[in-house]
């Protein structure tokens, strides 16, 4: 099978213009064909200030009421997607910037209302793997921007890390995949201060044990468990690195039991 | 020759959910290929507005500082392309939306500073057709927002009129293309007053004319100029009408001299 490399790219890195250049250019240097997916967290709830909009977050997760909805639309697929598709073009690449929406690439439900109401929150139900296998032999590259649409004419704000995940599980009947999750921290770290304590390899148990004593927390659970997820549904490799280390294989590799 | 219809929406049509949904379910039925051009002038003056950026036209074309290009790629590339997308996607259609930066569809040269300077305005270079009839080959729609770039990782504000008729000049070798420039009246009027005041046909004599009595003016001449202009480089039909008539046929026919 054909390799393909998926990067996902977190909130705090897009908003940088130097370190996202230079992530941006390492990534062009991947061989063969490559998606990339990106967050862009702070700059919403800074733009959404700005404009009066309160952002609510539960559980590291934001609810997205309907002007919320509007503004992640504007940031992430406006002006975050199309920054990198612009400069991913300038690095020489035919990079493609697409909600799931576009091509109809991913389509998701509106997450029921429980004992919170996320509002306009997708959960994937669906990745397109034909237009995206297409697009991909065409030498296109594919920028994945965390909104998703219901079908129904309806955007909705969807997680970044659960885009890769899924894009990366539906991809990996086609592709011998590896799914990078790169963010500021050199990998999975027993000890969130100390960069030389990274965890060289996680599997499941490990998970678990870490998450008991309390060395894996917050935002780290669900990439985690999207990580898991990913390789359980056949996708061959999971790193969690550092955004400069995207191409050295440096990080923490997520593998089986 | 296939045939192509390429529709350009403007900024009012695109801002008002009811007349859009309608715009939208119209454009659904045209048969065979088909690219839809939008502005969205109102709101990115609007949020522009509470973000504390002035905007400043002149000739009717915004002055694009480095804060309004942020404005207008959120709410053209992201808020009103992506809401175009998945309510295309909802009426069937498979749709994409693209700026020029998209698979390099449209190159433009920031427009150089003379008395004025536009700051970071493109006019188009070059309509990247191989990308463009690939996607159509596919069935898939078009929805090219009025966002270009330099080839250098800027991207660059560009009058929609100017991409529609650019898209269909460019295109013109591929296909036998129709070009409708829909607005909020029923075609270019004698009395902007009185709507049944229509003309029927506009060569560029009558033009000519018509801009001396006062009877064309403002931003129709730019938009009458770039439908010449695609006339005279093979597009078959040019049509200036009514959102509402985009499938009906009525409307300004502007036809060789």
């Amino acid at each position: 099978m054909e390799k393909l490399t998926i990067v996902k790219v977190g909130g705090k890195i897009v908003e940088d213009d130097d370190p996202l250049q230079r992530l941006l250019a390492d990534f062009s240097t991947i061989a063969g064909n490559k998606i990339l997916v990106h967050g862009g967290g702070a700059s919403a709830t800074k733009i959404a200030e700005k404009l009066g909009i309160k952002s609510q977050m539960v559980n590291g997760r934001r609810i997205t009421d309907a002007e919320t909805l509007k503004v992640v639309t504007m940031v992430y697929a406006g002006l975050v997607n199309k920054n990198i598709v612009a400069k991913l073009q300038a690095c020489g690449l035919n990079a493609l910037g697409l909600t799931g929406a576009d091509m109809n690439v991913i389509l998701s439900n509106k997450r029921p209302v429980t004992d919170i109401d996320y509002g306009f929150v997708g959960d994937v139900k669906y990745v397109n793997t034909g237009s995206l296998v297409d697009l991909l032999r065409q030498s296109v590259v594919p920028v994945l921007s965390p909104i998703t649409h219901d079908g129904k004419g309806n955007l909705l704000n969807t997680n970044a890390d659960t885009i890769a995940g899924e894009t990366a599980r539906a991809l990996s009947y086609d592709y011998d995949v590896t799914l990078i999750y790169c963010f500021e921290k050199k990998g999975v770290l027993r000890d969130e201060n100390d960069d030389s304590s990274i965890i060289p390899e996680i599997n499941e148990e490990l998970f678990k044990q870490y998450i008991e004593e309390g060395i894996i927390k917050g935002g780290m659970i669900p990439k985690l468990e999207n990580a898991f997820r990913a390789l359980k549904s056949g996708v061959g490799t999971v790193i969690i690195t550092e955004a400069s280390e995207i191409c050295t294989g440096k990080g923490t590799y997520i593998i089986k039991n």
